[in-house]
């Protein structure tokens, strides 16, 4: 495996811009692997992604490039940039209650040589222990808070100590049933990934599977999405589907949503890992 | 093809319902061809829908069956049912504006032989003339209403007059871009099929891509349903969906989403037409 | 939970067997919860499915229920026939050899409360010693068998000797990499279920996925199905699909090709376990 | 709407390609609005798609842009490589025999003000009389000719006559039950577009859902496909699928096959049309 770097762009567009930055990285020695632009027309904003072999690149270091492609491109088209290195592994932390499946899902993958996800999971926290007996043959710590309408400002002060001092990433609500404040959510802006078991924007809320049922539509899904101050309203990261019929009880519902659940969810820590997605305007771009 | 009947029914559950019925039909001669049931355990309701052959059934005339059958068995089991002839052809009315792709859909659907659809469409109903052109191959008779806020429930009034005059059984609204009033649906009662073009209830109302594209959704959807007064909120017949990018502009949102409309619409009448719905607490038991 | 009988039925067409079947269950107090029937009409061949609560039913025992129903019913409309109680928990064998993931999704959901799965799995096969490891959290005991083209008949008879033991009642093969003789199919007809990674019957055989993207196809899929002697050629139970692109390497099609696979497998187990699967003429009737 | 130009590139993958095309471009004032590239890892290749105005782009007329992109990049390269224009309307002739269905959905489209095709449809060409009727309100002449096993080399040559006199620049086969030779298909390289109601390579030949039902398959599908000397095996565009049961006829399968069909093959011809397929190794590459 060789170290790429990856360049993710998001600006106002203009002619040129394609060809200014390829220009940029083949002029120091980067051979591109992958590039993915788009244009948001309406919006008059410019996306792309580039991905390049570090082996034969000119600047070392990341800090280096940082500097050298502010000072040389960015700065005068207006731009935010991040650059990220395929060798650096980001940290995840899992948040979970009681429905074992994400977790299961998330944490089979993380550990999965074929996935190859890319990502090192320091620890579960969860506001039961219901699944700790369930994480355990997975070796990640798992930390109980107990929480209430009380202490519930204070133990999120308490979980992010925790999250800082493991110098977590990025965290995953995988099914986590409480909703995380806006203390929480400015420490981790779009960093925290959420999967929602509705189509959202259907059914936002608490028991969307009832209200499916109570509604009687004809398909059933869930969303992955970053989570912002707004309930089940951030920028949706992947969705899927799943068919029923007037033959499925809620808990039918339940149970094929589950299967949907557990792989969009997955499909957003892979598109996260991967440097896949850009956010603008409670919106994302997923180059894949 | 033979003529058989076929019984929708509709009744508190309870042991029993299903030996009985088929057993009053085969002591009578008739030779059940189709069969499903369906048990709402959590509204402790039942559904049945059976088609059998009348050609050796001793009862005969749909009158007579009805009447045989209510005091029978439906009058007993508080029953509420319909019985229906296949050799019987339902009289639809079209009603469009300014998109042609589901007319067209569903006027080529309608006098396609391999579709075999079982319909008669004495008439095409807009409040514009804008497809009069596109309608003519067809050779159906195509009328033109005017209708603004001040002549509305006039205008409905000459409507309902003209399909009563028709026969027509019942209406579909093929992206007919007005909202039909109380008056008429409750001339049509489970009779009138409307397409909205989006996977409801998420983006009720007008525009529905363009919210759809400012949420930044990942699949976009379209549903037929009866329509009630409750705007966008009738029973769902029938719902799919197209998966889209970032990369799709509203344009290509709905270029994408026509094809979902124009079958979905399609399938909600081809289930009509075959009697394999059923409605209760607004929602549908489809036998298919 | 209250106990169920569920009968299987598969006899050549006639008119009355539905009502002669429920008729005959209601006389003897069985409560019908469930009843799905099917004709082919081509073959001229009726299937049923028909469940019922034992709670108040007149006859005692699954071999009184047989041989009353066989005396009475079966016997003079040559059907074929089984009868299940719900309170069994079937016993499966789970074979596998090197990749983890439908061993993991059917342990964990064979475990999972939420899944519900009634079924007993007492073993654990392979030809490899890869997933001895994997298999531990779960504590089912892993047996490794050494398999080459010399000792193939006698390891079988071996396996064969310990499923007895275990009494075993199906076998599921998780991407097992040895083809089961002729002799080992014959001790489970219709009760081993394999999982083939591609959409059959395109791409028999080995390297499925290599296939498919030397042919350039755009959907990959995955079937489930009961082995015959006919190598992937068994009644088909469950397959489904997903979406690729020209973007797709070989390994990214297995890794797509993954998610479908252990779906598809859990499902056609889900089917087997709910006695949903009627087989005749190599194909299957699934009642869901 | 603007005039703009759009490259098409097939060529060894070597550093710089991107930057070097996009460079050679914006020197010239010319602004790109779309881009797309992808190397074949595996195969080494590059293929690249990029469209941009012609409006102050420094170069004048098509056949200049060829040569001068020709000299200055494409031969070092050993680029193959092929430049369209937008404003040019291609010439399509469409074949048919006896079903409707495909037929009315590309002339639908290919009149559709909102559908946008930027076709011109001068000649529909037929084995039948079936569909003349048909297509008579679509105003495009029908021609008919007689084939058997005798006339058919000639015949072909004089629907080749027919074709360049009528400067069809491609063909499509929508449901046209005729195999074509090699020296038609040698006519049209690249330029014949088939539909073929099955999921390929799965049921190739006459009768697919006639094979499909027999094999009891759980999911049916239509593949778009460049016609070949091969029998439907030339590089696939477009496929999808639909759902069956066993409840579902050959007859049943054929009705929800249509519908895939006709938007499969819609779906490549608008690709086709918009310059987004590249076709290397009996594969494409679709930019969309």
């Amino acid at each position: 495996m060789t170290n790429n770097a990856i360049l993710l762009i998001s600006c106002p567009d203009q002619p040129g811009l394609v060809a200014e930055v390829t220009r940029f990285l083949h002029e120091r020695g980067g051979n591109i692997v992958n590039l993915d632009e788009h244009v948001d027309r309406e919006a008059r904003r410019f996306f792309m992604r580039v991905e390049w072999e570090l082996e034969h690149f000119e600047i070392s270091g990341k800090e280096k490039i940082v500097e050298i492609f502010k000072s040389r491109i960015a700065d005068k088209h207006d731009m935010e940039f991040q650059i990220h290195f395929s060798d650096y592994k980001p940290r995840m932390a899992l948040f979970v209650t009681k429905a074992s499946h994400c977790m299961y899902e998330v944490l089979y993958r993380s550990q999965s040589i074929s996935e190859n996800w890319n990502v090192e999971v320091p620890l579960i926290i969860s506001n039961r222990e219901s699944l700790r007996d369930n994480a355990e043959p997975f070796g990640i710590p798992y930390h109980h808070f107990d929480i209430n309408k009380e202490n519930k400002k204070e133990v999120e002060q308490r979980q992010i100590a925790l999250l800082k001092e493991h110098k977590i990433d990025f965290v995953v609500l995988a099914r986590y049933m409480q909703i995380v404040t806006q203390d929480f959510i400015n420490e981790f802006p779009n960093r925290i990934i959420n999967i929602h078991h509705s189509f959202l924007p259907a059914f936002i809320g608490p028991r969307p599977y009832h209200s499916a049922a109570k509604r009687g539509v004809k398909i059933i899904g869930a969303t992955s999405h970053y989570v912002t101050t707004d309930l089940d309203a951030g920028p949706i990261i992947a969705q899927n589907v799943h068919r029923v019929s007037h033959r499925d009880s809620v808990k039918e519902m339940m149970r094929k949503g589950r299967d949907v659940e557990k792989l969009v969810l997955s499909e957003a820590i892979r598109l996260h890992l991967a440097r896949k997605i850009l956010v603008h305007n409670n919106k994302t771009v997923i180059f894949d």
